[in-house]
């Protein structure tokens, strides 16, 4: 298996730091290939802006998307972006990880989305009709790899929970899981979320280490959340509304786009 | 009333220009004093690292959320962030703007909250014990104040509906209005959603102006959602969870933390 970890923390000597060490190490001993992008280490420029297009016309009002899109496809999108793409490409499983800072995803790592997943490569993709909108939401350009969150958290798992005052960890990493990962095509395994990282002590390291060892030692055949695919019936097009049929007729919000009926 | 808009978007000929014209225009007009953060004009600096504590021992592990504690404590964030401090306690209402770009902010404003809700300020404020965890969700530094989204989205409306794909709006923005703006006290009126933007013409901006300019003039007025306060009984302390008997009893998700009781 090729590996793209992407880390997002400020400072390499961390517990993120060190859950780091702790899943290259474990990949790398299973025999996987790992690449890391340690977006502070290479001053990460996280501002999606004009200068991130080089060949949009000087003078002329600046459309993120647009120029997104002649970029891909001219070939100039600048050097850091390319490199990731490339990395992307690559890789056939894909791991984020990060602090949970203010219930998301740091600024930086949210500068890496905005400017590598870029338009005709992770959106724009495919046909755009009354009958189809576009590759995504099960189809896309990484369609067929994998993708997980990893992630540390300050608060306690019960804050987290069903019924916690933050909301469920799984609806907040919702858009980041469904919105971001699977959009483009990812396959989404269920995030790892270290609870509790504010008063880490070493007995809990080496129990969190573990965890994190397994989850690695499994990446190929976790099951992945069961995301509906757009363009196969689940939904009416162009509307994208999940038929009245499906989910609970009451049901509401983000779990009603996780199948939930049982697997045979 | 006195208004902080904090503007995130990269080209100021754009259709979020023009709708912050719309909105500082009919402030004015009302008689409001206005304030603008342009984040992409101020060449905003997105990313928490050690640069922004220059106190900071050198050499010593950094230690983001221990930094921000401190410097606020003694005075010492940086110049853009302090300047960021005192406008938000200068205005009793706050306006975040920006396209809705994967689902959530544009990293240039996450790196506005990252940056400028220092520990001490908009988080870590008040008694943390087994009968209070902290002054936020309901109460904190920036009590008695409003805030509200202006957000520009892409696609249609339905994209976002209960049932749309993209998952419900208000769920989808969640995390920054409940998670955000509630936690360090702001009372939080409902977002300004400005759809199918991508394809928007002449008669399409007439329209929108106008039901822009009429939240403008109800911002005093608007009622809030209806977020539940975290220590006023609702939550069991210190697990965070709703108590049994609040929300229909097989709800979840983020709508439980919404006071759905009506009102006298």
């Amino acid at each position: 298996m090729k590996v793209l970890l992407v880390f997002a923390h400020p400072e390499r000597r961390s517990l993120n730091g060190a859950l780091r060490d702790v899943a290259v190490a474990e990949l790398e001993a299973q025999g996987h290939e790992v690449r890391v992008s340690d977006l502070y280490a290479d001053g990460w420029k996280s501002e999606v802006d004009r200068a991130d297009f080089p060949s949009w016309p000087e003078g002329e009002r600046f459309a993120a998307g647009a120029a997104s899109k002649q970029a891909f496809a001219e070939g100039t999108l600048t050097a850091d972006v390319k490199a990731e793409i490339e990395k992307l490409l690559w890789a056939d499983t894909l791991i984020l990880q990060f602090p949970l800072w203010w219930y998301t995803m740091p600024a930086i790592l949210k500068g890496w989305v905005d400017r590598v997943f870029a338009y005709g490569f992770a959106y724009g993709v495919g046909e755009h009709s009354d009958k189809r909108w576009g590759d995504r939401f099960g189809e896309g350009t990484l369609a067929g790899k994998r993708a997980m969150l990893l992630v540390t958290v300050g608060g306690w798992e019960e804050h987290y929970s069903p019924r916690g005052i933050n909301g469920p960890i799984e609806d907040l990493l919702f858009p980041i899981n469904h919105g971001i990962l699977y959009y483009p095509g990812y396959e989404v395994l269920p995030p790892h979320v270290v609870y509790r990282v504010d008063r880490f002590k070493d007995a809990d390291f080496e129990r969190e280490a573990e965890q994190l060892r397994e989850r690695m030692r499994t990446l190929a055949t976790t099951v992945p959340i069961r995301y509906r695919r757009q363009n196969f019936g689940d939904y009416l097009i162009p509307a994208m509304t999940l038929r009245p049929e499906l989910g609970e007729p009451e049901a509401r919000g983000f779990a009603l786009h996780v199948d939930a009926t049982p697997t045979v």
